[in-house]
């Protein structure tokens, strides 16, 4: 009474509505353990930071990206494959900085809001998708790049579009380095 | 400054990683909220069931499916359908009862554990893939279909495979209709 389908070569891809109605449930479990919404967010981000630490090796093998050389660079990768690799969209980019280090990622449609309508009142400052922060800050700090990444814009409160800022800290090398060019 | 890349059709489809990765920090904090694994694993079965009962709208709208005739024919479609486009893998099938109501999902591999080697010792009755239980149960449900579905066998446990148990609950006008017949 066994019948075994044919199968397929195994492509990695899931369909996002699971992830997104999984993703849900565990920010109302986080709601429900912690009172505060900064909590929640920190949270967020640490659990992020855990997977991103640990996703950049899958994002590195499959990408087969070769290093990029600039923060400008950097940002169009995370934008163009990254995003586009494990969310299925792809955020436009803009430098927001003259020194050429401030970068906002921009979301026309956040695919980890899909079933989301908009926050509760008591709940005005969570900041849903942060695990995303911690995924980004996670992942460069892998390949020595460290970054803030925090929510500028999110249509969950209103705002026209999702916005993620990323500021590479430069480290003192950077300055010296070009400063001996 | 600003680069709009060109966009394509959304597809659905997302990188299963991201997903693994996060449905991992669920489990985790579930871990760290309930000592004891029957709450962790009653958890996860209560939180895929309110994914189930959402994600089956959607499921019903983008598979195209008929109505099932057969608790075989349900069992298939969750197979081969609901399997392949949520968790892009497609578990064998058997039917393990005379009374045709009972039947095996066989995964070889479960895309959940990626990154998963074993359960840590004091976390030994854990099912740690509960959740899609849960899920099965709660879409099952809104078909108007009562079954229980449980894990009979699992590789974090040490087993050859992973089985999923589903045992369709029939009705009395079920066995009603069949004695007309």
């Amino acid at each position: 009474m066994s019948r075994s389908p044919g199968r397929k070569q195994d492509n990695h891809k899931i369909s996002r509505e699971l992830f997104v109605l999984t993703y849900g449930a565990l920010v109302a479990q986080l709601c429900k353990d912690y009172e505060k919404d900064e909590d929640v967010n920190a949270y967020l981000d640490r659990m992020g930071y855990s997977i991103g630490i640990r996703l950049i090796d899958d994002f590195l093998a499959r990408s087969a990206v070769k290093k990029c050389r600039s923060y400008s660079e950097t940002a169009d990768m995370i934008a163009q494959v990254a995003f586009k690799m494990y969310l299925g969209v792809t955020p436009s980019v803009s430098c927001s900085s003259a020194m050429g280090n401030e970068f906002s990622l921009i979301l026309d449609k956040n695919p980890l809001v899909d079933f989301v309508e908009e926050l509760p009142a008591e709940r005005a400052s969570l900041c849903y998708c942060n695990l995303l922060c911690g995924v980004i800050r996670g992942a460069l700090e892998m390949v020595q790049l460290a970054a803030e990444v925090t929510f500028l814009q999110d249509r969950l409160k209103g705002d026209a579009v999702t916005e993620i800022g990323i500021t590479f800290l430069r480290k003192p090398e950077d300055r010296k380095h070009k400063r001996n060019k």
